[in-house]
């Protein structure tokens, strides 16, 4: 068995050497290495050339570091008929829930209204109600959706969730495909996305969508992006802010990264931007996850955690 | 049964109505109205005036709208051996764990960095760790401070707790006293206080606590006063804004209030001014919380909720 890392924008070599440890009975090549393609069982990608797959006839899976496969399967060379498995990270899902649960917690407390005041020193006491008076609309139920709203629960806000076909989740309101969608928005004032990328969901953030939203005297929707820049039309963002269709928007990800220094979203006082950081694999979990997939299969288990093409995700 | 009404500060005429039509078969008279003063069994008061007890010698309970007693304890001529009930309200509780959520996760996702960042239009991507990897320590176990413990537990924090008397609190690393103090400072990033206002508690957030604080290269410790503003030396907070001994502070309680304008943590980027709205009483939740009170009491049950005069609280 030989496994090819075909890693680009990260530590490749570091990968190499730390999967060695765990992979000690089989070959690791990396790229630019002198390997026989057609003996190449696994590869492992992030971010591959045009012409990484070239020549691999006899691949038993294309491992895939990162939870979303959005580029992957719009390689040009991909596969067909290859298993693609992703990465299910637990670390991410815990860091990504962090990033929902602070920018949700920090929306629902009226961040935008008091950080306003204090520049005005304006003392003006409004008291946020408590959570379970506020709704919270997760997009995407997956295992990022799933542990956001494990994190959220407790808090005691009102969850309303969203994804492609029906899901059941103990003390969620779930909505489900295209019919219910906007009952699901007129429901929802904080909106937290965490869709896969697909031809479905590609610019679901769009003003129309943010015109759906449940909107009350006291509280302007908000809208919450840790997924891809891909979901949202950020011209669409900037008009929605500055005519108060939105409250705040907290943005993680753009259509562009880094985000242009002529985009006008840095300008806003209520969007929050962040560079790409909700949540990152960590190494080691990762090396632990994929030398454990390649063990058990070569040992006829069967893969996990496998992509649906036609899905996309 | 005659229940006297002395509210200042909040609409007593309200209350009063409110109050009637849970407690029907008792005589609720108000400042200002023509009484016997001895005929007053309960009186219920916010912010009392210097003559408020005046002449009520048959006093059975004062029942303070309040979960804080600090400045009540402090009246002149508050009636010795009179048993005082506090407010402890479920909505209340609920509302200051928002606050002290929103607040803890925000600063853990170094919510100071991202800002500054974004005013700059800089693209630098450092990566927060998971919540696991952060310590909040709360000072005050109390309704409160355990209620916080519930909700932060969920999120993944390493959570420590700090009280006058020593508490056991699953999955909770305890400290008790002034002998602990010291350890429970030194092993807390983020410093949550809820403690009751006490001559042993005054001015506890103070400059030389701050340097006790665990500081790490990606972290400088953060606090969060949620409790009262003689809990705080200003210009201590001020100074170990300035000198990075604190990376950043919430505050939603102060010294003076309204806030005065001259103060300087108007001015500083680091410092989340809030105006005392962390969380307020429900009146229609005090309605039922008190009239349940007077009613049980009259039946002949204890009271509850009882303030300790000695502890302060």
């Amino acid at each position: 068995m030989v496994l090819l890392l075909h890693l680009n924008n990260v530590d490749e070599e570091q990968w190499a050497k730390s999967l060695g440890k765990k992979l000690g009975q089989y070959l690791i090549v990396r790229q630019g290495d002198n390997y026989n393609p057609s003996e190449i069982k696994y590869i492992f990608v992030w971010k591959p050339d045009e012409g990484a797959f070239d020549g691999l006839d006899n691949l038993k899976a294309i491992l895939c570091l990162g939870a979303g496969v959005d580029a992957l399967l719009e390689h040009r060379s991909l596969p067909k008929d290859v298993p693609i498995v992703r990465f299910v990270d637990d670390e991410l899902a815990q860091c990504m829930s962090d990033y929902v649960v602070a920018n949700v917690t920090m929306h629902h407390r009226l961040f935008c209204r008091y950080q306003s005041d204090k520049q005005n020193k304006t003392w003006s006491q409004f008291f946020p109600p408590p959570a379970n008076e506020r709704s919270v609309g997760i997009m995407g139920l997956g295992e990022l959706g799933k542990d956001a709203i494990t994190k959220l629960k407790p808090l005691g806000f009102k969850l309303l969730g969203f994804s492609r076909s029906k899901k059941q989740i103990a003390g969620v309101t779930t909505f489900a495909g295209e019919q219910e969608f906007d009952d699901f928005l007129r429901q929802s004032e904080i909106l937290v996305n965490l869709l896969p990328l697909t031809n479905e969901t590609k610019h679901i953030l769009n003003y129309d969508n943010f015109k759906k939203l449940k909107r009350s005297k006291n509280f302007t929707p908000v809208i919450i992006n840790a997924a891809r820049g891909g979901h949202q039309i950020e011209s669409d963002i900037i008009k929605a802010l500055k005519d108060k269709t939105l409250g705040a928007a907290s943005l993680d990800v753009f259509e562009i990264e880094p985000l242009p220094k002529s985009s006008e979203l840095w300008q806003l006082e209520n969007c929050f931007i962040t560079p790409h950081i909700a949540a990152i694999s960590n190494p080691q979990t990762g090396v632990n996850y994929f030398s454990k997939i390649i063990i058990d299969h070569e040992q006829g288990k069967p893969l996990s955690n496998l992509v649906d093409r036609k899905r996309g995700y």
